[in-house]
């Protein structure tokens, strides 16, 4: 990375799904008193994203706030999260009022997904972040979210450069003490690494390694005609995020005791095992590939 | 407990918090095939308590169903779970169509109480059925709730005998196939006491040792003077339900890294930490006073 990008502005935000509390306290922690969040050479901007849905504990008011940055014109009777989306849209968007260049959206999830780094492109300036972010904190692990069904409609992705920080495992409508503090640290390491790259002490960097996970593909649960789940994730991939998935390995479990196994290619490396907000998207878990890059 | 009380039937029920999705579907399992809880001598009665809430994935439609059945006269308007309550009540009740002599309830909790046997009265045979279940599974633990809030509008208060079967730690909705297959284990335990008594095989049963947590009472969260959470539990109280607690030890961290301190009495024990769902209750945690009872 020869050139670091001019950064502005770098949004922090929180609380974009309302039952994820985690950001939702840091973001009003840091609307109060934005020390923590300040560097020199650039703006740092806290957001609580989506206060309605916060207030009443729920993931979203009526869509999911998260896949709705690519319906951008919303009219009247359009649901709230379309609304908010442009809100956002028109004050930190690209041509927006106070534009930012950087986005950092701070998530939980209930799977055990430790630190997740979430990033939707692979635009150098977004790498050397993950690397250097890693660097600090090795038990992060970097996820690469790319395929057709994210890419325009997430908040990370109104801008080139951004990460989703996904911290769990965790109920929902809950504040894990150490979650909140180990999501506090990667959002100063990014600040940081902003910080120094303005300043210019990337400029000279070596090429490191960095291991991504790769997303490849979703996989739901055994359902019956009417939709209904009929399987529960089997107890040994239960909690078994980033961990190596073999053909032959089970993957879910039938009330009847009937055990489902895994019959694609591996060795694969599932995520978002048994998130509770994803039987609705019909995700039981996602498969990835593990890549080593030089960034 | 020389002489067993005549049980004619139990009511197995889940799904009395529709996002506890554990007994939900245990409960639809044996509502499709009940072979796993027929006993001799008695009949088992499988019900999805609250199936609107379950339908919905939410805690309740209008009202806690757990704390409604101190009011079995709905009136026009009525919130749906008290309706709900009296249905339940006319058919399972004393006096009810087909009453039922012992109920147990299946929850799941987002604190870290592993399998816990809740009990909101010390009647002999209660205690000793928690001490058979104990026996079968030396994980579980036995807690006695007994306060002025609870004892009249508990499901499990309907009839003289009877549990909560709470495991933990789980998000709501989401099943989580071990903590599945432990409440089926503990259930299948129960009735096969039952049907133990109903033989005749307790008669001649030694006193034996039970340890009881014994609640004394609920602790909230601080707060502001708007009524909203200004700490999260300390990270050495979370996941520490059942572990010893003194005068000293610490309990939440405010926002700002204020550390407060137990100053009650000690040691006592801590369970529902950081539940999600006494958020709203105004309950952080609640603490006991462990006791040896010979039951």
């Amino acid at each position: 990375m020869s050139t670091s990008p001019s950064i502005r502005r770098v949004l922090v935000a929180g609380g974009t799904h309302g039952n994820e509390w985690v950001g939702a306290w840091l973001a009003q922690k840091w609307e109060r008193d934005p020390r923590a969040i300040l560097r020199e050479g650039f703006e740092s901007v806290p957001l609580l994203a989506n206060p309605p849905a916060v207030e009443r504990g729920v993931r979203y008011v009526d869509q999911d706030l998260n896949r709705s940055f690519d319906n951008p014109l919303p009219v009247a009777g359009s649901p709230w999260e379309v609304q908010r989306a442009r809100e956002i849209l028109d004050a930190f968007g690209p041509g927006g009022r106070t534009p930012v260049d950087v986005v950092l959206d701070l998530h939980t999830t209930t799977a055990n997904m430790g630190l997740s780094f979430i990033i939707t492109n692979l635009e150098p300036f977004t790498l050397a972040m993950a690397a250097w972010v890693t660097r600090h904190e090795p038990a992060l692990r970097v996820y690469a979210w790319i395929d057709e069904t994210l890419p325009t409609s997430a908040l990370t992705t109104i801008v080139p450069y951004g990460a989703t920080i996904e911290v769990g495992p965790t109920p929902n409508n809950v504040v894990r003490g150490d979650l909140l503090l180990a999501t506090e640290r990667v959002v100063e390491h990014c600040l940081d690494f902003v910080e120094a790259s303005l300043r210019g002490d990337l400029a000279q960097r070596q090429p490191e390694r960095l291991d991504v996970f790769m997303h490849q593909r979703a996989c739901d649960y055994p359902r019956d005609a009417q939709g209904a789940v009929t399987a529960y994730v089997h107890p040994r991939l239960q909690d078994a995020d980033y961990q190596p998935l073999n053909p032959g390995d089970p993957i879910f479990q039938t009330l009847d005791g009937e055990t489902l196994l895994y019959e694609g290619e591996g060795p694969v490396f599932p995520v978002f095992v048994n998130e509770a907000a994803y039987y609705e998207k019909g995700i039981a878990f996602s498969l990835c590939r593990r890549e080593t890059l030089w960034v």
